[in-house]
């Protein structure tokens, strides 16, 4: 159930790209409880200027390998479900060339009533 | 005061994209009393591979015709409401031409005060 | 913190874009108490037809300089701040060129956990 948009400048690579989706899937299994198979996601490379970001806010280093993964799930998870998330992405993105201080994320929550996956019905909720 | 992102592939051609745009506004318009006018839509679509998904979570048949609709609107409606929204979405969609497993959505909600439409004034809150 | 969408139609020129995306990260400095180099921003100028929008709800006239900022941060605001918010993005809007009827603007809230700003860690959440 969770969306994942994940957002680049021309610095990552289209394959890079499908390899972050991947990091971010696998992470989400691994951490918070998402089933198999539930693997939904919207990637887009912008073009230069696409992107704005702070190369040194909170301390941290960045680039133009900046990656912008937004995720939309429902509420539920807890602060240290979210750390673990937020570190296994990030581990899974260094295999794929990202690097760590590029990585941002966000989390949007909504309710398991919110969800639609295909034919007009609510799978989720009860 | 929902803003609806519609997002699609290739498959899915500009007229149907702004088919589906004018069916998710038209359901909105029957079950969740959103007022005449209130049409606000970001329709994209991606390149190959820009929208990843699971061909067969929840037991659902998806294919390249998928169509992501992600609405942001404010908090209020029952699941009754939402249900019959999502019922109402996917029947328009397959009058463009839209298959009723090809169609996911998911809400996120805010307040009134949440929202401008214009001239810096928070125009639905008290 | 806020992470800012703007999305404008081909009307609004690429420069003009990176002035909104400025006056954006100003108004917020100025009204809702964000941190010095807190700007993050997704800007994306779309193609014809990729915004849809009414050009009179409320009684607000729209044209195709519409400008579309969804904003994301930590819930606290007040709404005489997001009040103040909105007129200043509107105001420094103006001075960018944009006018300050074509300017609409949702925000939707998480919490502190929620966010991770590089290095896997949740900075922000104690």
């Amino acid at each position: 159930m969770p969306l994942a948009r994940i957002d680049v400048l021309p610095g990552t690579e289209e394959k890079t790209l499908t390899q972050l989706g991947d990091a971010v899937y696998r992470a989400m299994r691994e951490t918070i409880d998402v089933p198999e198979g539930d693997l939904f996601q919207i990637l887009t490379r912008h073009g230069e200027g696409g992107i704005r970001y702070d190369p040194a806010f909170l301390g941290v280093r960045r680039d133009d390998g900046v990656v912008f993964i937004s995720l939309t799930m429902r509420a539920g998870r807890t602060p240290e479900q979210k750390r673990a998330l937020y570190r296994r992405i990030v581990e899974l993105a260094a295999d794929a060339g990202v690097a760590a201080r590029n990585v941002l994320i966000t989390i949007t929550e909504n309710e398991l009533i919110d969800w639609s996956f295909g034919e007009g019905e609510a799978q989720l909720a009860r």
